[in-house]
């Protein structure tokens, strides 16, 4: 599962560990955008709100990055981490539902600043199926498997209803997919091997109105 | 912080156990929908990928709900479950950044089913003040930390640009805003009685990759 990166470093890093990566990239190009060259692991805490020692636990998983006194080279940094995170290429995405959310995804233009390119938009409505929804055309989602296996897309993201997003899936899955960002507010059931990350409003509300004062 | 629910109880309930609670509701939900009205923690475990002495351990903290060798009575869980979380009421919320995220958002009708009605929409650009989203008028950002207090909204989902959304977030918690669902890229500096959830599909997505095979 995690081949290419354990090998990296020879032991398995903890998927917490994984977690937080992303949001030290994201920090270190916010400080770079305001001009810093040089971070420490006591301003990353601070943006962060983690602890500093927890920060040089995590990075010391994947090496030396800083040096004591001098702190982090912030280029240099953001570098590994690309790496570490395989974001030094570019991925090929499937978006699947092409609604409201769908399409306000489609057109979010962080994704492919990032590193994820939009290059497949399905959809089941005829209605949508051709149009053109930020340079790419919605496709039928009857032509979903071998789109994906002919273009070797291995990420997708899942805005369809609740009710087709088990079905849909195990498509993607069957279509090589490895990882899937689900919108629809159900616990996917995968294979193993397959990553699948859950962004649902409600459930993190729900999780914030158990601190609420009524 | 947790006073309404730690004095039900009696002691703290761990964040990770309270982060869990939405994901059995929305479980419970979808099994009633099935037309099922007993459940029990192994099915509950099968659905989400938790072990059911997990369900069991975290439901515990709450009080009895389940019967040795009978389960879980759905509907009565699914009551037990929505007292803990406050959601046995409406809360109105306040939408700001009416882009193309805010606007999918301000017409997502999963939020007034699930208890939160978009009570106000809030917007800078005055091409977009005094238009009507789904059925609320949006209005112009600076009126907003009045129009909070008068409402007494307490919730407020972000959906700005990155670079106002610190300031924003400030303007919020001065208004009474204790819980924010954050779409902005960046970690908001907020006291610690105000719940902030960030909600970042680059940072899932970048999660993934790391898993990822090229």
């Amino acid at each position: 599962m995690t081949d290419t990166n354990s090998s990296k470093i020879g032991k398995l890093v903890p998927d917490i560990v994984v977690s937080r990566l992303p949001l030290y990239l994201r920090t270190l190009t916010r400080l770079q955008e305001e001009g810093k060259e040089v971070t420490s692991s006591q301003e990353l805490a601070t943006r962060l709100g983690f602890s500093s020692a927890q920060i040089r636990k995590d990075l010391s998983h994947f090496g030396e990055f800083g040096k004591q006194g001098t702190g982090y080279h912030i280029a240099f940094l953001k570098d590994q981490l690309k790496t570490i995170l395989n974001l030094d290429m570019m991925w090929d995405v499937a978006l699947i539902g092409v609604g409201d959310l769908g399409h306000a995804l489609a057109n979010y233009g962080r994704f492919t600043r990032k590193g994820f390119r939009i290059a497949a938009l399905f959809d089941s409505d005829p209605k949508k199926i051709g149009t053109i929804v930020n340079g790419v055309t919605v496709q039928a989602v009857d032509g979903m498997i071998d789109t994906i296996r002919q273009k070797g897309i291995r990420i997708a993201i899942l805005a369809v209803p609740v009710n087709v997003a088990q079905k849909t899936a195990e498509k993607l899955v069957e279509a090589g997919v490895r990882a899937i960002l689900n919108y629809a507010p159900i616990t996917l059931t995968v294979p193993a091997e397959v990553k699948v990350q859950n962004i649902d409003p409600i459930a993190h509300l729900q999780k914030m109105t158990y601190y609420c004062k009524r």
